[in-house]
This record gives C-alpha cells, structure tokens and sequence, in this order.
C-alpha cells in the first residue's frame, strides 16, 4: 500500500563528535522516504529550492519514491546547521535559514489523494491538517510534532490530535503535551486526547508504545558509535509506517513488528553521516538486524 | 544453594514527592536480603547497633535469611535521611550518621565459608575484598559499588574487579569507570578488567547485559507511580542472584531470566516506601509480574 508522507527537505550542515558534513542532505521527509522505501512505495510531498541537487530526487524515484509532490520552487531550499555534544541528545542549531520552507502550504498531486497511509512529519500543524483535508479517508495516519508547536499553537495540536491514529514523539514532547514525567502517565493523558496509540521515543534507550491496554518497549539496539543522530526518529517514524503499509497488518502483532522495525532503521542511519547509511542498505541488511533486535531482548519463558 | 550478601543496614529518613518515611529500615543489605529470600536461603553480613529494631531480624530469619552475621555493637545503626526530587533520579542527602558502619568490618561466621553464591553490596572495596578472603572457592561473586570508591580508592576497586564474576552498576558509574558514555565502549572496557559479566542499571529505562560477544537488554517496568526508588538496585541486585543461586543455570538463557526477575524485584520496591512492598509480595505475585515482563518486550519473530 502507497505510504504518504509530508515534511521539511533541507541541506543540513552537521558537526558531531565524530566528524562533520556540508551539505548533506535532511529534512524529515526525505530521511523518511528514504527509509520507507525500504517497504513500500511513497509519495513525498514537499518544497525544495532551485539549489536542490536534482540527482537526489533521481535516486529517490530509483527507490519507488514518487516526487511529483515535491515542488520546485524559486529561492533557496531549507539549511539547518548544528553541532551535537558529547551528550548526543543535545544539540545547537548554529545556523537556520528557512528559504523556501517558510511559505510551504503542501498541496498534493490529486493522484496522492487515495493515499491509505500517512505520515505527518515535523510541520505545522495548521499544514499537517490540510494535508488530512486532502485525503480521501485513510486508514492510518500517523503524526510528529515538536516543542515550539506545542508551545506556540496549542489549540492548533489539540485539533490535529483528534484526527490522527498515531503520535510519534520523544519523552520532552510527551511530557511538554501532559504536564507528566512519568511515561505511562502521560501516555494516558495523550490517548484520552485523541490517537489510539502513542510511541514515545527515548534516544538511545529505545521506544515505548501505549495503546489501550497493552504496552510494549523496545530497547534501543546498542550501537558502539553514534556519528550522526540526526533522522533517527523520521527514520524510527519511517519503518513504523512503511512495514505497517507493507503489512496491511495493524493488529498488535503487526504493530509490534512495525514498531522493531523502526527501531532498526532508526539504529542503522545513526552509524553515518545525514542518510548517507540508507543508501547503501539492503532487505537482507534490514532483516538480519531485525533479528538481533529478537535475540537482544528475547526472555525465556 | 544458598546466597551471602554482604552490605549496609540502616534506618532511612526518606521524603519523595510521593511523600515521606521516618526511620523506615533500609540499607543495601536489608533490601537485598529481603528481596532475594523469595527466591533462595539467604546469609546476611551486617553490622547494626543498639537501636536497630529486633523485630525486623526476626522477620528477616522468618524468611529464611541466617541473620548470624548481622554483628550487634555498640552505638548506632547508620542513619541516612535524603529528598528525592521530581526527576526521581536525583536525590540530595540531608543528614548521614555511619554509627556502627563507621568500622564496620565484616568477619564471617565459619558457616559462611561455603556459601557458592556471594553478593558484595556497595562498602568500601577493602572490606568487600576481605569478605572474598573468608569464603571457600565460590561459584559465582557479583559485586556493587558507587561513584565515591571508583573516584577514592581507584586501585581497591580495580584489584577488586579482578576477583569477581559480574559487576553491577549504573550507568553514570560505568561512565566513570571507563571515561566512555558509549554503553558499549563502557561495557567492553569494564569485560577487560576483570569482570565476565557487567549489568549496567539505566533506572526508568531498565537494565543492559554485556558479556563476551552476547548483549541482553530488558526495559525496566513501566509504572504509573514509583513513590520511593531507594533501593531498586539492590532489589534488582538480589533478584539477580537470588535466581541464579536458586536455579544453579548459568547459562546465558539462565542468566536472562535472573536478570528478568532482578527487573521484577527492582520494579516492586518502588511501589511503596523503604522495603514494605517486599514484605507483602508472594511468589505467585513475582511470577506474574515475570510474565508481564514477557509480553511488555515479546517480539514476533
């Protein structure tokens, strides 16, 4: 099943303890679509500037991603830089100008409307919701946001969360959302607004995820080096959805499995700078680490 | 087999922000004891004074621990009063009296000597050193310590790692005795001086196994409320090796379970204050919660 997905392109500029890259390419849609095309095809929808490398979208559409959302407009494509710490969960961002992104109002390609899947990265509320406007009743739609939405447009939040499935955050955002610390808390808190299930991500302590009744944690694989943080959870995000669409399968097995396979392409970008990792994996690459993600937290019966 | 854990005993002044206890009994050793005697007979080394409550060792040997070693002097028993902050991880100590801990040093009844299993509780390396002396060629010694011995008595602690089986510590004290925040780079280098096996404790996140090339992760149980956290470690700790000494499987499946119900143990305490949750449980209660540990991380395959 196609798996659409909204959210920022970006040439990033990344310094992290264990080197640097120019340039490279970011933005949670296009870690996103980069992952997920792993599982399924994808629609992409979002803004580049006249400088974005044309042989990027290229080798997206080689993966089965379609671009004819992603619209070419006049000006300079969004540029983030930042530096990581020792500490690798906290990071400045040296440098950020906008270009292109600042007006981005996505409008899809009418062929996207069908879309049975998506996901609505790190935007705007107000954007993410007339994406949903645009869709023909889907049958899962999943969500990201962060600190400054929660902060600056609250009720806007409050709105989008009554209309998606599944929120994506990481512990600061979830407990920014509730007012609570404790997970389990604030994962009540969040299913009573809204989503049927939450998926609070934890950095290098892995995802937890709240539906119902039921729970599930993952640890997050240990990885030796971290290069480059960035994209984990766009990545984490994009496993999630790409094997649920692959699957078809949102019962809580299927949603169990998804969830390990966001974990394991979350682990795998982090070992590279921006997706530079994602390109060079395979299926049997993404496989093999699903199953030591089995034997890492297998207990005996 | 039976298991000896050597350690502190102490009267506890606890406020957390779910409350407070006075003179609550607590101490490394009285937790460990109370927790792993669920799973095997327990030999308790100890030292309290005058004011130490007779009932609370009547109630320990009512639960199979041989409270022989538990040396009654003169003075006072250690007095620890602290305040848990809202980040629970984080405590500040209001008062701390050694009393009779002061010269604690610890001489085995000659029943001791045979014990197979041996925990050495967070003391002075010295004396967990000499408690390794008295014993007769144990099977397995797990040991404990914290940020003050690894900064204070560096090449105590380091002659200590040589003569032990499996070190458990947190992750800021894996930090510090390696210089690495990788949890991995840590855990290689904590292998290389000594130690089979290193348990790296992450609080609210669980617990991480490294030994030779195997790694095993758990989450720590997700709970609505932890009123107070003194003494999770050490409940893990004795779960742990309560299972170990019971099921006699060293194997790396039987060391997986023990480090479930090591996680199961460290998940009870907290749920009230100082032991009392302890001495309420049954083994009926630590099973289930053992099965929840399995369906909260089962991944299908």
């Amino acid at each position: 099943m196609s798996l659409l997905v909204v959210g920022s392109v970006a040439l990033d500029t990344l310094e992290t303890p264990a080197g640097r890259a120019d340039d490279a390419v970011g933005g949670a849609a296009t870690y996103f679509a980069y992952a997920a095309s792993f599982f399924t095809p994808i629609r992409m929808v979002a803004a580049v500037g006249e400088d974005f490398p044309e042989e990027v979208l290229e080798d997206l559409e080689s993966r089965g991603v379609d671009v004819s959302g992603v619209e070419k407009r006049p000006g300079s494509t969004l540029r983030w830089s930042g530096r990581y710490h020792e500490e690798l969960n906290v990071r400045d961002t040296l440098h950020l100008d906008l270009g292109v992104f600042a007006d981005f109002d996505p409008s899809l390609p009418s062929s996207f409307a069908d879309s049975e899947y998506a996901f609505l990265a790190n935007i705007d509320p107000v954007l993410q919701s007339r994406v949903l406007d645009q869709l023909n009743g889907p049958k899962l739609v999943g969500c990201d946001t962060m600190n400054h939405w929660i902060q600056e447009s609250r009720p806007l939040v409050d709105a989008l969360l009554k209309r998606v499935d599944m929120l994506v955050v990481n512990d600061e955002e979830a407990e920014l959302l509730t007012g609570d610390r404790n997970v389990v808390k604030a994962a009540g808190k969040i299913l009573d607004s809204g989503p049927e299930r939450v998926l609070i991500k934890r950095g290098e302590y892995g995802v937890i995820e709240f539906s119902g009744n039921t729970v599930f944690a993952v640890p997050a694989y240990p990885l030796e080096e971290v290069r480059d943080p960035t994209g984990a959870g766009d990545c984490f995000a994009a496993g999630l959805m790409g094997e649920l669409a692959r699957s078809g399968d949102l019962s809580p097995q299927g949603l169990r499995r998804a969830i390990v396979y966001g974990s394991v392409m979350g682990s795998f970008v982090v070992e590279d700078f921006g997706p530079r990792r994602l390109q060079e994996l395979t299926a049997e690459m993404i496989d093999e680490r699903y199953q030591l993600f089995v034997s890492l937290t297998d207990i005996p019966r």
